[in-house]
């Protein structure tokens, strides 16, 4: 027999308002993977965005979609054996998987006529403020997009790890005083040096850092997460679910990502997870379209920290979504996910 | 204003098939509260079911239910919020809040036109069988309820604690070759002649010991777990979702309640957050009715055990949902908890 339904992707490549700079990589693009779901003449969005230094493509992931064979699940309810089976087809490949996830949900949710947040129960006004992200660039530059971003957003995440992290919050300091979020991508070595960096940060509004060491040094995070007078934030080294346990001791919280975690139902679990062992929570995201950020936004009131910013980074987003308000990045009130495309 | 919505409370008194001697009690009735939360002309139906040692009651349970303020609610979709709120009003009455969790979520699953398990992405087919609970008798009573209940079930969860354990299983042994779980209730007090015990169960067919020990001993449990040759489950240890990550070496797993943990979201997540680390889990029940069974049972196929047979020992159900399938409490097709009043 055919399935009832269809998987259609397309190759999309996201062009930033900014050339995105961080502690291991500079891009102007980032390639995306639009998917749309079709069952009984209802869509479902999704999406994998793909920053290259995580090692998917439109190739990895076109191909390892071509492998669900959708005839296998007469019933699309049953998500968690879904979701599970399809993880199991290889390993990694989690932006694909996550592009699947979101699109199935989507399509849940507009079956169930209800936007995900309120098939969870939850409050989209008790979602944190997102913060604002910069990369790496000369003073000038980051001065001029703190100027922009202006009174959009309740805090900035700065990208250091670079040669001149002092410099770039000094400058961010001359011309805004909201609080700071720091993102070292694994860009620092020493601990000893790291500690010190922190402590001179806590003197200048920063909030929390993230992944200051590389996720590898285990060891040298537990010395850090004892010491540091800033909530260490676990980036690189929390991808799953598994690695929430293994987070205690290390960071003092996680960043979430759909795109790490293979979707919304791994990072809504991750989540409460989190809460429930005591260690503080970030909902993130890469560059992305407001596709994957409407379906991480159905999430947000659940973390403690949002980081919802990936489709304000994007000149060409093809979809519309959840939007900024007051700071918060708000689900829309349609079903499933809350996006459209952009008309 | 007045509330939109009404909650109606009904005391009710389940009659048991059989009297139900523990190692702590025994009795021939459980007190139940039954609750209809009606509004927009949908009807979520809910229970308190209150086995009297553990301190709640029909006073207790409207005195609580009475203290819920509806007005202040009006969008139920906010389940989130709405239940820590409830949770807040006063610590302890976990099967009130249960009657209260329970019916909410049946009054959203009926808008949202689907059973909870629906809603979960849970199959019901990947629902272990339940256990049938047999209490503390003389061998000739044990023999013939294992006679009556014959081949409906996989296993039978017994009762110990008593003076005459080993006996007990020899009686059924002599009767039946189905695999047995022993719940002690706390009513061992040694760890060494525990253990002993266990090792004699392990050569008779057990396939798991419930809180051979009082809680208050968690050393004694934390050595027993390291030692005993069958899982080690806590029941009265493991009550909310702020008790699973302490039983990680103090059992091998934990024993999930409607009853004891406010409800359906809270049980959801316990048994989420058991799995993530590394915990065996049984989703259990008291004698309650089809109603609190059948909310239970949308959770099944999240738990590894299950025993589910709490409406089978009573004799005055009034409610018809979940049914005995190939020896597993599968819920009924309807939406929300899938249970509907008997005519």
């Amino acid at each position: 027999m055919t399935a009832p339904w269809s998987l259609r992707v397309r190759p999309f490549t996201l062009e930033l308002r900014h050339r995105f700079t961080i502690a291991t990589s500079s891009r102007t693009t980032t390639p995306t993977l639009l998917v749309e779901l079709e069952r009984d003449g209802v869509i479902g969005f999704g999406e994998a965005a793909m920053p290259p230094y995580l090692g998917e493509s439109h190739a990895t992931a076109q191909a390892f979609l071509a492998r669900i064979d959708l005839a296998r699940y007469p019933d699309p309810f049953l998500t968690a054996a879904i979701l599970a089976d399809v993880d199991a087809l290889a390993p990694g490949n989690p932006a694909a998987k996550a592009a699947f996830d979101i699109a199935l949900h989507d399509w849940l949710g507009k079956v169930m006529r209800q936007p995900w947040h309120r098939v969870l129960g939850l409050d989209p006004r008790r979602a944190p403020p997102t913060s604002f992200t910069i990369g790496i660039h000369p003073p000038d530059v980051v001065q001029r997009i703190v100027a922009e971003a202006g009174a959009r957003f309740a805090s900035f995440k700065i990208k250091l790890g670079g040669e001149h992290d002092r410099e770039m919050i000094r400058s961010i300091r001359e011309v805004s005083s909201l609080p700071l979020r720091v993102d070292v991508n694994q860009g620092w070595r020493d601990r000893h040096a790291a500690l010190q960096q922190i402590e001179w940060l806590a003197t200048q509004g920063v909030e929390l850092v993230e992944q200051p060491l590389p996720k590898e040094n285990v060891d040298d995070l537990a010395w850090l997460c004892a010491r540091s007078p800033l909530p260490i934030v676990g980036d690189a080294g929390v991808q799953r679910l598994a690695d929430v346990p293994r987070a205690v001791g290390v960071y003092h919280g996680i960043n979430v990502k759909l795109m790490k975690c293979t979707g919304l139902r791994e990072a809504r679990t991750m989540l409460e997870l989190a809460r429930a062992l005591g260690l503080r929570s970030m909902l993130g995201c890469m560059t992305e379209t407001s596709c994957a950020i409407s379906a991480a936004a159905q999430l947000s009131p659940l973390a403690d920290w949002t980081d919802l910013d990936g489709a304000l980074l994007v000149a060409n987003d093809p979809f519309v979504g959840a939007t900024l308000v007051d700071g918060r990045i708000v689900p829309s009130a349609s079903p499933g996910i809350g996006a459209a495309v952009r008309t």
